[in-house]
């Protein structure tokens, strides 16, 4: 066996592990934005999940992958990949893309009907998705933004197409009074959250590892483990500083919160674990946990009606993220600061004619008699927990 | 370190990885019937799901595995291993024999005890199973069968096991009124349902990519990395096309059709996604969707009560992916027909008089009163949701 | 490529595999104690697990894991590594730390405030950990001891700790009536209590199969085989006698007790997988699951409170599992009692000491009022399950 086999067959491996941990953030979104909705829209938030992930994986199988990396027609054709198997490093790539629309799906819940949705997920692993992924990850224009992982190019795409959902969409009905108040929604099955939460800090470590590609060089292999260590603390310091806020704010540990603070520490190191030192992951991890807590009620200040937090999470960190490269490591901050514009400037007024398209031609929102009873009846034909006696929400 | 060496120890480890996926099908499938069955059942569902893992484990260490591969003697004594570790190589075999009950166990949910299951268990882990599988993968005489990782060796084993149980059980009482209608009985917990469902998609990874047993090679990492992409678009291809199927029927996304959709197509895969290209698994996913969505009512057409769909998605998906080897790949219709049928005419009759003698000495199925109540408070003395008011169904 | 780089990136690799598994741990506490303590203190475990983890792992890397392997600093420094990445080795150790607060969590539930025992959290992993750890592991004046994955180190030190806090807290208000009668309260949530039980059991193919820290040799890939196919068998051990027992008992087989049974069998191993045969592991276990089932109720005749059984799966079988080494494998009974009574006589005085300083300077314990009405509200400000209409328990 030489040299170059003994290289392919590690990296082959280390991409199919990556992978798995990544398809584990399927799970890993569908129970956190099922226990964050009230429970009579849990069955339609959960289909939407599975159908994302099966829907987007299709598209990019077809033609979506060709479109990214400059392949010549369909299926993994003409795709030419870089010392392991290609269809490890298709499965690897085929795993991000129905983040970009898990991402959005618990922000446009209790209100969006799933196909048209769907409609969107086509579009998005289609050609949206693929065209900011080109530009940067596939040689494209911006390819000198660095993005280690997607803080722009999955998280932040994930979150213009939310905003511009949420706004074709408007907010649930009697989420704001015309008095201008805020009614709390309360979370319908906190163990659901934290399990949700949980698989997907797990997930990131493929999500950040994998994205060294390879790991069989000792250089690569601690990498890898810097990379992992890196999205680990930054996790743990969006936990423990959205913990401090929340407890000083109300003398209460907030676990939606904290997970969320977590959440938003592990998009912001996406970009950069790879680049920085073993502290620099403290600092940007604990301002995506303040950004997530002090986002969160900013949103809903505007009336921009995020039920899951998804905006704060994604949107906001996967922006901080890519700027903090720049101010941790030796990137341009210009740089960095075009790929967060073009990627905006791209992926919002694109996803918003498509969702206004959508409402137009086929309806994007449940009725208002559906949305009070719950989408789960009308969306999937059964409730989540049929059993249970619920008080009304 | 000599070149063998290297071989002996990727493969190792690429066998370890591969179990642990398939291990995560335990609680799979316990949080999937756990989801599918009415909350008075569900702690019966889950202690039979732990407890069938390990009789059927502990079964196979002292002599199952032996009796499989043609050892001499208990535990893993004089089995040969083809350059990976014996322990490896056992523990991925092992992490296979629950699988052939925890198939059944929805589907005799509701109704049977658990003690006499696991007394089946303990038939089929440790002779039923290895019978199957030395003929098939043991170099027996069915070793001319295609079936990569298990289509018939263990689904097909399980199913037909299944039929043979639910025929000597009879269905659940009121599932079937006099007068011929069927009386619909919604799944409790759509939850557990969804994360059942990914966990077992996940663990499938495992199942058919570790079914290479070799990934130390440029061939063989291909074929690793060509396996789970193919066992992945399978799955895809399931949930979409029994998502498209019952929407046109009922309008609704019925997601543990959906799922099942799913599952149907990873069995289908699961004998052939090492011969066949990129495509053809979108074929052979679709059609096992939709098999699993036209078996469910036929089925109970038949008064075949299967609470959770188990024998459409394992017993007639695992028809029709051994068939489809035949079909998309070069091998031999007959031969393949062949190991279906000697599987079926064997399996069957073996577990129904196993079942019918079970029945006679110590009895299978709860009487009335406890099936009326729910099978938790007698079979494990407590309840699945002891603080939740429920609705009686 | 050299020889000693691919040790060096196989080993690598295999510890970040192995780290995932065990942080697999993490949702895998929370789910099982989550489904074992009563609806209305649900949040405020799955906060605590949480934070635990977030917190100790912080702890750790700023200068726990320093002073437990001899390095002079903080963060990595100066700690040295054996072939393999500093990073990877950091992590496998950092996952290691949060179990042994994570084992005191179920048993100080329901009544314990949550920022007291994070503070615990941190003098834990600051230092008691670490400084047994380095008597033990880090070359200090136990390391004698043999102690393959921590049944002295993780599961006696967390289980001495959870003694400590128990007797400082006092038992849950009316579990223990005048007349010296136990009143039962049950779980609110078996199929949480199932998957974490299953996630834990997976997580310990990690926990033990890891700590052979190296695969990249024949030797080393069959150890590690051995190890987890030993880490399983004790695990269906234990699993198979308690659930005997209980059987023989009350007829009933209470999967509570069969996972704790399985858990027991498993904190038996974890001192010795790696130097018995493949019996051994089988008495080893059913001695642990036997432990557990005949100790749950001595703890509570002594009125010493612990919901979960933490105390009879940790440390119990932690202490069993250290003796097991010396009577199944050629180790010194004398060496292995002197690390079990040092620990003890560490751990104990100093953890209890602890929780009486922070029981008089800031409080340990819910009051009444909340602790009848459930620590989430008061705790955390949410319910764990807002809409499900509960009964009183």
């Amino acid at each position: 066996m030489d040299q170059s086999h003994m290289h392919y067959i590690i990296d082959t491996f280390f991409l199919l592990f990556s992978s798995v941990l990544i398809i584990f953030m399927v799970p890993g979104f569908a129970m956190l934005e099922a226990g964050l909705v009230r429970s009579k829209n849990v069955s339609a938030v959960l289909t939407g999940n599975v159908m994302l992930y099966a829907i987007t994986s299709f598209i990019f199988l077809l033609w979506g992958y060709n479109n990214m990396f400059g392949g010549n027609g369909f299926f993994l054709e003409g795709v030419t990949t870089d010392g392991y198997s290609p269809y490890a490093y298709f499965l690897f790539q085929m795993a991000f893309v129905s983040k970009t629309v898990s991402i959005m799906s618990g922000g446009v819940s209790e209100r969006i009907r799933i196909i048209p949705f769907m409609i969107f997920a086509v579009l998005m692993s289609g050609f949206i998705y693929p065209i900011v992924g080109n530009a940067i990850w596939g040689g494209g224009f911006l390819k000198e933004v660095h993005d280690l992982a997607g803080c722009t190019v999955i998280h932040s795409v994930g979150g213009w197409a939310l905003l511009a959902g949420i706004l074709v969409l408007g907010a649930r009905r009697g989420r704001y009074s015309k008095e201008g108040q805020i009614r709390a929604i309360p979370a319908s099955n906190i163990p659901l959250v934290t399990l949700g939460g949980m698989l997907l800090w797990i997930g990131w470590f493929g999500f950040n590892g994998g994205s060294a590609f390879h790991i069989s060089s000792v250089e690569n292999a601690d990498l890898v483990g810097l990379i992992i260590v890196n999205t680990n603390t930054a996790g743990l310091a969006g936990a423990i500083i959205a913990a401090m806020i929340v407890y000083i704010q109300y003398r209460k540990l907030d676990i939606t919160m904290i997970l969320n603070g977590a959440l938003g520490g592990l998009v912001a190191i996406t970009a950069g674990a790879d680049v920085v030192g073993l502290w620099e992951p403290i600092i940007i991890g604990a301002v995506g946990g303040t950004l997530v807590v002090f986002a969160i009620p900013l949103f809903d200040k505007f009336k921009i009606d995020d039920p899951v937090g998804a905006l704060s999470v994604h949107l906001v960190n996967g922006i901080w993220g890519t700027i903090a490269v720049a101010l941790f490591a030796d990137f341009s901050l210009v740089t960095q600061l075009k790929g967060i514009a073009i990627t905006g400037l791209f992926t919002f007024p694109v996803s918003y004619v498509a969702f206004v398209i959508i409402k137009k031609v086929i309806g994007l929102r449940s009725d208002e008699e559906h949305e009070y009873v719950g989408l789960d009846l009308e969306e999937c034909g059964l409730e989540a927990y049929p059993e249970f006696i619920k008080s009304k929400v």
